[in-house]
This record gives structure tokens, sequence and C-alpha cells, in this order.
């Protein structure tokens, strides 16, 4: 995992080379950069690997993917989103650069991760790379994450509880907002490495698995968790009747959920003895113990 | 032309279908389908046709063009940008959908343009259609209409009467600004129509005379024209001390450097007989005669 997260950040670093005007790169650097689980990228290597795949044919995706999971904090932080100044424990993007330039460093980090993509993967045909670039703009917009977060915000404004089915709302919400990465990320480390298609069926269920114990665990944090922890504003979901697994179900019940996608993410993924998904799935259940 | 435009609205409205959320789809169609000349898009096929090839293999491509157009007019317009209230005659998408929506629609635009073309591109092969995408992303970013406008905020914020070379910032702005999606859509209707090397390289030309002339021709319309005849508001690059062609060179001299643009274009497209080029060139001439 360790070995995973030096080979992303160096090519990260790589690849986001300042050039001018040098704010913009620098704004997009910002984010990028801070120091992160980079949890989907070193998913996406993994995954290529267990496919039978050079991981060296995936490191372009896996770092187009961690350029999108950042483009989505800068963008979620803004003041007319979720209006946070704190991100992995330093001031957000918009804090730092400015509205119009956070804006904009979003804006380039969409295109600019299927550039790098293009331009830096050698080894993999044409037609596999474009559907891997078609699952990526999938991921990225609105059959996507764009999906998820409109939804997340209306569920907010229009509160949820006067929803005829909350539960629905959530689970479109999150399969699009917090899923949607991750099974970008197995996805496309998939079809890199040129799996089978017995090994992609079961990547796709544990994307799914995974996706929703990360959400889960994600908002049980929310409301757990101390700012020194995790680094950004916590608490916020209940202060703003959030439409959360913790405020729909109860703490109690979400953390049952929980250990109920754990369980199976263990069971799809046990086959193939990945102690980065091992240790990955464990830290979820120890996460929310404390 | 006329023909042209039927055909890239008919698709446009049918790459756009309402899912849900129906907000972030209407907040797409919105601003994607006011009326407009459609030129960049109307170039693509039409460059298309010229260098030999079948405009149906172009449309998915013309109409992604035109849906990053409408991105790029999206979030200049937002508060934190030009902070402009219309935009084509019509509130600006921000004021109708508000921020949030009109930040995550433009967001939602840059990646589902190349999914169009990917998923309806037929007829193409692999490597070329790679090649369409890696110009698109390349005019979208950090090394386009990014970059032009991450420039162009600057000039405006630092004061450019300033800079040591404003005329160089003044062409990097407008190069990546708007010559960067006339670039976008002429390159990729001459790779989609298999174009010839002589073919591309007088296309390229004429892509650099063209989009040059059109942001001359933009800088000097905000000048003399009126918001009846424009449909957004005038007169701001002059209230807001704007680097433009105008501001540096003075009116005259800004029409003297449009119509040496427009001879250099005329003569770099004249042999291929192409009565929307020529009509196109011809606009921007009388425009300014007014």
């Amino acid at each position: 995992m360790k070995n995973y997260i030096e080979i992303i950040n160096k090519n990260l670093d790589e690849f986001l080379k300042v050039k001018y005007p040098p704010e913009i790169f620098e704004a997009m650097r910002y984010t990028v950069l801070l120091p992160g689980k980079r949890l989907r990228p070193v998913f996406c290597l993994e995954t290529c690997r267990l496919a039978g795949g050079n991981i060296e044919d995936a490191i372009p995706t896996a770092c187009a993917i961690e350029m999108l999971h950042a483009q989505s904090l800068i963008h979620d932080d803004l003041p007319c989103m979720d209006n946070d100044d704190f991100r992995r424990g330093k001031p957000s993007n918009h804090k730092v650069f400015g509205e119009a330039n956070a804006v904009l460093a979003g804006d380039a980090l969409i295109s600019f991760a299927p550039q790098v993509i293009i331009e830096n993967t050698k080894n993999v045909p044409a037609d596999t790379l474009l559907k891997v670039i078609n699952e990526y703009c999938i991921a990225a917009g609105c059959y996507g994450i764009i999906a998820g977060q409109v939804a997340d915000i209306q569920a907010e404004n229009f509160n949820y509880k006067n929803f005829e089915n909350p539960e629905e709302n959530l689970n479109f919400i999150h399969k699009n907002k917090t899923a949607a990465l991750f099974k970008l990320a197995l996805k496309s480390g998939a079809l890199i490495g040129n799996a089978s298609d017995e090994f992609m069926c079961d990547i796709l269920d544990f994307a799914e698995a995974f996706g929703m114990a990360f959400q889960i665990y994600d908002d049980i944090i929310d409301e757990i968790s101390t700012f020194d922890k995790l680094g950004k504003t916590v608490g916020k979901d209940k202060d703003e009747g959030k439409l959360t697994y913790v405020s729909l179900y109860g703490l109690d019940n979400a953390k049952c959920k929980l250990n109920c996608q754990i369980t199976r993410a263990y069971d799809i993924i046990g086959k193939y003895n990945s102690d980065i998904f091992n240790s990955a799935i464990g830290k979820l259940g120890e996460g929310t113990k404390k």
C-alpha cells in the first residue's frame, strides 16, 4: 500500500507540473497533492495487478481518478455548495486561491484527468482506453457524482423527511456520489489489466459493497469523530439536516448496515487474497468502534 | 448553414434528454439550447465535409463542442467570475437555477461532452477518436480555455497597464480563451474526415486567423453595440478595465487588426470554396461597420 501511494504521489506531482499561468496549476496541485490515503488510485492499481495486468499501464488512470476526486472536493467546498473552510486539515481551495480560481481549478481537473490518461498510457489498445475514458466521463458527470451531488443538495433543501421514499433517495445519492468513484477505480483497473469476465463481475460487486460501506462509514464518522482526527468540519450533516444513514436509521442501525456491507465486501474479494483490499475493508470496521 | 444548425439543435436536444435528477439536466439544457449561431459545431461539420468525410460521423463531436462552449459561458457568468446576469438575451444560468446548480451543470457538461462523442460516434477508428478527445481535453482545460480565463482575470485584477508586455498577455488570453475552441472545432472535424496533411495544415492556419478575428470583433462589439442587439451586458470591458484589443490599441487600430486577420482568413480558406466559411468571415467584417 505504502509503495503504491508513493508511486501515485510521485506521478501526480509530475503530471501537474506548473506551466503558465502558474496560479491555475498551483490551485490544482494544492488540493490534489494534499496528503491523503489515495484509496481510489490504490484500488485501481491493485485491481489491474489482480486481473493479471501491469500496474505501470494503470498509473495515469489511477492518477486521473485522484484528480477527479480532488475536483469534487474543491467544488463541494465552495460557498455556494457545502461552504466548507477546511479539507484534510488545511484551508479549502477557495480560501487559499479565491472562488474564481477554485471554480476554474476544478473545471481544469475534469478535462485534464482524461488528457493525462490519453497522453501517458502505453501498451493499452485504443478501444480499451476509450472504454476507460467512457467510464471516467460517466462517473464524473450527470450520470455519476454530479447526479449524486444534486440529489444530495435537494434532500437538504427540501427536507428529506417530506420525501415519499427517503431510503431510495439516500441510495441514489450514495450510489452516485461515493460508489461511482470506487466503481470507476476498480472497473478501469480491471479493463486495463484485461480482466476475465468472472473477475470483472466480482470486482463490480465488490465496488458496490465497498462503496456503500465507505459511505455509511463516512456518515457515522461525521457523527462521532472530531475535527482533529478528520481535518474537516464534523457534525455538519446533523446541523444541516442532511439525509444520511445516521439521520435516517439512527447510529446503531447504521453501524449494523455497515457491518453487513463489510461482510459482503470480504465475501466477494476474499478469494483474491489481496492485503490491500482486506486492510481497506478492515479499516472501515475499526474506524467506527473508536 | 441553416441545415447544419437544424441538425445540431436536433441532436443536442436528443443527447440532453432529461434523466434523474431532472434539475441538473434542465440546467444543462437551458444554456446549451439557447438559440445561437452554433458557429463552432457548424465549423466542425463543414471541415469534416471539406476534408472528404461524412458529416454524420462528426455530429456527436460537433454537439460536444457546443456543450463545452455553453459550459464556459455558464461558469464565466457566475458571480465569482464575470458576474453577468444575462446571456443571449435571457437570464444567465445561475439566475435561473441558482449558483450551486450552475456550477454543477457546467461541471457535468465538461465530462458529458466527451461521453457523447464516445457513445455516439460510429465509423471512426478508436485511435482517431482518442485524438479527437485529446484535442477536446486540451481545449477545455488548463492548456486551453481555463488558461485563457485565468490570464484574463489576472489582467483585470492586477491592471494590465502595469504589465511589462501587455500585448503578449492579450495574445495569450485570446489564443486560449477564444481561438482554442475554434481550433478544436476545425481540427476535430478534419481528424474525423481523415484529412490530408495539406488540408490539416491549412485548417489549423485558418483556425488561428479566424479565432483571432473573432476575438477582436468581440472586443469591438462590446465597445460599440447595444444590449438589444447582443442579448448580454455591453460596455463591461471598458468599465472593468479589461485588457482587450480596443483598450490596448484603440478602436481604429483594433478595426485595422481585424481587417488584417479577415484578409488572412480569406486567403487561407479561399481555395476550398466554402460558402459557410466565407460567409462567417464576411459577418465579422460587416458587424463592426454598423
